[in-house]
């Protein structure tokens, strides 16, 4: 094609940093999480997947699996259209009262992925209210950016978690500004955890408005999966949590829940909700069943626990570096794209262990890590195995260990 | 909450202008389309859907049904991450074939929805490329809209499918700008389908890319439903199709086609595809099955094609004005918000037939319509039964016949 020169100087340009990224070809299967089938050149094997973000193994709850099945066969594949043209069914409505139920907010609202949640409810707010300032964590994820920038509103970046550095920002702007604070509860890269409390506290202060991503903690965090506002007992003090139904929910769809005029607004005024097909009733249902299931069940979220500190006390005994967080993420730094695919690669080839290379733009440049997320259906023995497969590797590639 | 006045007033001039939205609920029920169950102050019954965007009926087809329900529960619900971080699945990478080959292309990207192919793909080339001018058509779908603006790239609009106006655009623009022609095949309002053999020639005169949505064309137009391209032969000199997995295939998603380079560039660059869950594979086998049925199977599309004509031609011999235009839409034009609205719920109340009132952001302000979608499972008896209802209304309404 005439026009491929131009994309392939880009993709060069990607391949001589190390940065280039190859997909892992996987099928699930359902019953085996954490165990996939991976296709590579033409062979399928069974690998053990530790980058899933279906952090509970929800995907493949029976409850979860026969509730999309069920549907898709009363109702059909498809919504039909968008939510205003044919498009809402009643599943998606079922589904927004457990949701506004879950968070304890009076409404809430679905959108296709966590990441158009993000970006539409973001511009829309940046966008149409008046004198809108965003003040934005350093740290937030793209959708969150993309949606700030799409605002075109007056844009504030603080300090990651630093409130002082935020309390600081906010006195600086006009008192007719309408503040926006927008921050994550669990960073998913560094598995970090916000001082919710006292970033809701200087926002009181200072009249803002509180926007909190929580997709990295809902189904994982509070007694009933409301993420890490809930456990802190904070929800009600929060102006709008956003959260998705594609990590530990296990299905696919993002979501934001707040006040009922809010939603109706980011409903009414919010193009990436508007112009787009809803999600299937079946996605929806299998979300709402997910939903329920983990309201009022501990199990996964104790054996999760579980399984997160015994591989980090794991990797302590060894000596393997990783990165102290009170979260469920695990990074190993490696801190070169080459050299963190080459781990991946040695992993995947001669130890059946699946660990994605985590490189820019998902992180910056030079910070190149491995990230496990341990589940509930980790066993002891998978532990075990990744532990020893890291020892080997450590070994031959000259990687520094914490003790050496 | 403390900030709800500032979502209500603008809630409040939207009710005032009569652009406030009310969302039908709705139920599917297989192997009733175009029937549906409709909930209103807690009352069910049967409606005929008119405005659905499941063109062919094929979220209700047995075999794409059946797919989707046996992935789920072969494979679980969900995808469990990113494309890149575990996400991506056979199901994926052979819904990607099935799409390349539907449009005689050398690869396929899939996305979560047909907004975000389209944001994403133009936000990433009009970002990326050196020097990119997007010439976009006027009347270009809001998510075009989006990714253009997004990308920031200078966008030059042409006078909505005027060749010459495109021709005398590119002429102006300096020789070393990337151009890149946006603009659709099947308009979704108006029903009209783009000139893409005199397009296509202005921009290959010009070096232009060009960049086409087949949205509302996919599956119903072209002898294996590759859309309008397919039909005209045009499909090899089209740098990029964009389609969707949600309308004529009854599923939901979105995708582009193109040159291997160019699928790989956007792959790589494009925020909106790479921080984002996959689709569950369940969703992937459904539409590849929906493409493949339809890449053989002539009776659904000759169906419509049947049932399109006939509505016309009832509405003509009752002199109901529609607007005339080559496609399977059907756009019954009332120009003001409050009468479509009204027309709207008589139709729903008195008739049982559900046809969403079609209002500002989604058709410019004064151009308030009703937009009837005929299907292959519509029978001649809805058909009589909707120009009868019209004709009553019509009459009560004091609106203007075409014979008037």
């Amino acid at each position: 094609m005439p026009f491929d020169k131009l994309f392939e100087a880009q993709l060069d340009a990607l391949k001589a940093e190390g940065n280039y990224r190859y997909f892992a070809d996987l099928t699930r299967e359902c019953g085996q999480h954490p165990r996939a089938k991976n296709t590579k050149d033409g062979e399928t094997r069974d690998v053990t997947v530790w980058c899933s973000n279906d952090y509970l193994g929800m995907g493949q709850h029976p409850d979860v699996v026969t509730a999309m099945a069920r549907t898709a066969i009363e109702c059909g594949t498809g919504a039909g259209g968008t939510r205003n043209i044919s498009g809402t069914q009643h599943q998606h409505l079922e589904l927004e009262a457990e949701l506004a139920d879950l968070h304890g907010k009076e409404a809430a609202l679905v959108f296709t992925s966590g990441y158009v949640s993000n970006w539409a409810a973001l511009s829309t707010l940046g966008a149409r209210l008046p004198n809108a300032v965003i003040l934005s964590d350093s740290l937030n994820h793209a959708s969150m950016i993309e949606g700030i920038r799409h605002s075109k509103a007056q844009k504030v970046i603080w300090k990651h978690n630093d409130v002082e550095d935020l309390d600081r920002k906010l006195a600086a702007l006009p008192a007719n500004a309408t503040k926006i604070v927008a921050f994550e509860s669990v960073y998913s890269m560094d598995g970090d955890i916000a001082p919710i409390r006292e970033i809701v506290e200087v926002a009181e202060k200072h009249g803002a408005m509180t926007y909190l991503d929580e997709v990295h903690a809902v189904g994982m965090y509070g007694p009933r999966g409301g993420g890490v506002a809930e456990q802190e007992g904070l929800m009600d003090r929060i102006t709008l949590i956003e959260g998705t139904l594609g990590k530990a929910f296990g299905v696919m769809g993002g979501y934001i829940t707040g006040s009922a005029a809010l939603c109706d607004f980011i409903r009414s005024f919010a193009s990436g909700f508007i112009f787009t097909t809803a999600l299937p009733p079946a996605v929806a249902a299998a979300a709402t069943t997910s939903i329920r299931h983990l309201k009022v069940s501990q199990i996964e979220r104790d054996l999760q626990r579980r399984q997160v500190a015994r591989l980090r006390a794991r990797l302590d005994a060894e000596g393997i570096p990783h990165e102290d967080n009170p979260s469920h993420i695990i990074p190993v730094m490696v801190k070169d794209p080459v050299k963190t695919r080459m781990l991946s690669d040695y992993l995947m080839d001669e130890f059946g262990i699946y660990v994605q290379p985590i490189n820019y733009p998902t992180v910056p440049k030079g910070t190149e890590r491995l990230r496990f997320t341990p589940g509930p259906r980790h066993s002891d023995q998978d532990i075990e195995h990744l532990v020893m497969a890291l020892k080997v590797l450590w070994k031959q590639c000259a990687i520094a260990r914490q003790t050496a």
